[in-house]
């Protein structure tokens, strides 16, 4: 939910104190854009992570993840084009073979470096190219650049994608300024979903996981363009205090001002990747209600959500709450057929399990011809409640993921 | 596996002793098509039934599941163009109302009588046609209508669906002969699946549940077009006996040559259901072995085989083996990354986690532009193997659920 009295949206990104920012081409993507970006704070920085659960897993996370787990970072080193993935115990000394040239370029230890990685799966990582540009980035670093390091770490994405709030945290401002990229996960190949939050709040290191944790489980993972998850996906935080606030603690209302803000942040991103799913052209909220608990309603309005029939009638702009039904019949969780109600926006087309008649069903398909709706199903059961986003099955997503290989 | 030396394959339908058939137009379907079919044995048979694990579970196996459940059953009447789902009290009273029509007309224990629907979701059955016809569905019966029977349950399939095999039991020939509906459960409002399968075997009751339970597992539970599944998905057996073999008793040989015919002619069907998935241009078949049980090796061939990302590369003929390997990480099974083999029909694409190199992967691209093959993945853990059959995903796909609103 948005709350504006307490989180300000600035119209252009606003300088995060401490954190300097670059992108360079390095020749991974043969397109001849930005391929490669660092992100990088002038301090080692209280950090957090959420690492993709594929068991198949990349090489920079493999590195990434232990390091993380010290909590602290001070930067991050991002290419495009390739995801080294696949690669085994090469592309496993290729990532740490960019970190080191890296640590020795920045002069900071080893273990203050991440690396993320999106592009093609099971292609060698042309780590010369991206280590002979590791020089070119350390010296156009700046922090106004925020933007450019969004840019050149798309890859199948139509658009950039940042989001920033600003919270007061004792009469002082602290910017949580958020980058992303993916394209809902309708490439694993190629679309990643990577997030990089960089924030200059003073907050005690021990909230800073759970709030990452948190955030991620309401935006990234419930969002779906085909559930498919990538041998790579990753969400950094990186928090260095250039701020000056008085520290932020846990269970204080600075704590809970502070994840209102990230939640918002991840959700625009989150938003955005849906929108940005291939050919997608709607972008449905799926408002699952009265569940017997949260996990169950998550798990229900994910079935719905993931249900490419349900896709393909929204592409369709048929109000056909039957497939809706019947995904949230198959989905593992309690159901009484005979109490389910359904709505798009507000117009209620199933009552108690039965049909409330062909002038809502009517009403309804004005509703589906907006780019956004939602879509609201109250089981009756109890009080747990989840939202998810997914976006419309269209010709176009079938085209580019039949069609496309890298 | 087919196992030619000891069930029998016929080129046209062969007769099931004591059984006879009939289907009729009741005006269901605006099509004018027969849309109503009935299968008699002349006695009471053993019987046994698979229900939809939805928990929207529609009227006719609301009213046919206890029935079936006292192990008995003389007939079956079906209608197609009406599921009788999401319908309420009044669904209910219509399926009892149809039952007890035939029931009169027949001259039998109206507990005797299995009703199956398929269809539109959410719109009351028309009863009165449903049983306006019955009369002459009880008139026209003929030991050689299976094949009417198999046309008249159809919706969006785009051809009939029967198999058969004959058996001898100690010198008695037996007939197993299967119908089936079914279009790859695209269309949950229009194609569940439904298969009946009559046999004139005498067999101990006690045997034909669990035979019956293991077929559908190794066939309809193991076919996927889009994982989505009905609210009217229904599978029976009949056996009256009537071939007067030695009565087939639980652990013996005879039991197991019944088991072999009974897989064998649910496997038949389910892979016509799969070849029928509508906008389907290739049948596939992922094969996964060295999975630590065969519990883990199903979950892994379904996610390989229900990803959407997979499926469009196989309309694609791209041998994608990143987004093969990327499924089998993300589903809820032991994997080893380093240890996957990957083949299409017998090009091996992946070793040990990694590319064999750009020749097999052309060589595989060959193999993808057949109308059949197979995916092998050996995760080479343990002795855990599951075929899984699966359709790839085309623009026709989204053609038809887009625009198709009965």
């Amino acid at each position: 939910m948005s709350t504006p009295i307490t989180t300000q949206i600035a119209t252009s990104i606003l300088n995060v104190k401490g954190f300097t920012f670059a992108a360079a081409e390095a020749g991974i993507k043969s397109s001849g854009r930005n391929d490669c970006a660092l992100i990088r704070s002038n301090i080692p920085a209280a950090c957090a992570g959420v690492f993709t659960k594929n068991k198949v897993i990349a090489a920079p996370l493999i590195v990434s993840k232990p390091r993380i787990a010290t909590g602290l970072c001070q930067a991050v080193l991002i290419n495009s084009g390739n995801a080294n993935a696949c690669t085994g115990a090469a592309g496993l000394e290729h990532a740490q073979q960019s970190s080191a040239v890296l640590a020795a370029e920045l002069q900071i230890d080893e273990g203050l470096i991440a690396l993320a990685s999106t592009g093609v799966i099971g292609v060698p990582l042309p780590v010369e190219r991206l280590t002979a540009a590791v020089p070119a980035l350390c010296s156009a670093r700046s922090a106004d650049q925020a933007e450019a390091v969004a840019e050149a770490i798309m890859t199948t994405d139509g658009f950039s994608k940042t989001s920033q709030r600003t919270i007061v945290v004792a009469g002082k401002s602290c910017q949580i300024l958020g980058v992303a990229k993916g394209a809902g996960m309708i490439h694993p190949n190629m679309a990643t979903m990577l997030g990089f939050v960089m924030t200059d709040i003073s907050i005690d290191p021990a909230v800073l996981q759970p709030a990452l944790t948190h955030a991620v489980d309401d935006s990234f993972n419930s969002i779906t363009v085909d559930g498919d998850t990538s041998t790579n996906d990753m969400v950094l935080i990186l928090a260095n205090g250039a701020a000056e606030n008085e520290m932020v603690v846990a269970g204080s209302d600075e704590a809970q001002l502070f994840q209102t803000a990230l939640n918002e942040v991840l959700l625009d991103l989150a938003k955005m990747i849906v929108s940005d799913g291939e050919g997608a052209t709607k972008l449905v909220q799926i408002q699952l209600t009265g569940a017997t608990d949260a996990a169950q309603a998550k798990i229900a309005a994910r079935s719905v959500a993931t249900s490419s029939l349900v896709k393909t009638a929204f592409f369709g702009e048929d109000a056909n709450w039957g497939r809706i039904i019947a995904a949230v019949g198959y989905a593992d969780v309690d159901v009484d057929p005979n109490k389910i109600d359904i709505f798009f926006d507000d117009i209620q087309v199933v009552a108690e399990g039965i049909t409330t008649g062909a002038q809502q069903e009517e009403l309804a398909t004005k509703v589906l011809k907006q780019a956004e709706f939602s879509v609201r199903i109250n089981l009756n059961l109890g009080q747990g409640c989840a939202d998810y986003y997914t976006s419309d099955l269209t010709y176009e997503y079938v085209k580019i993921n039949a069609d496309y290989r890298t």
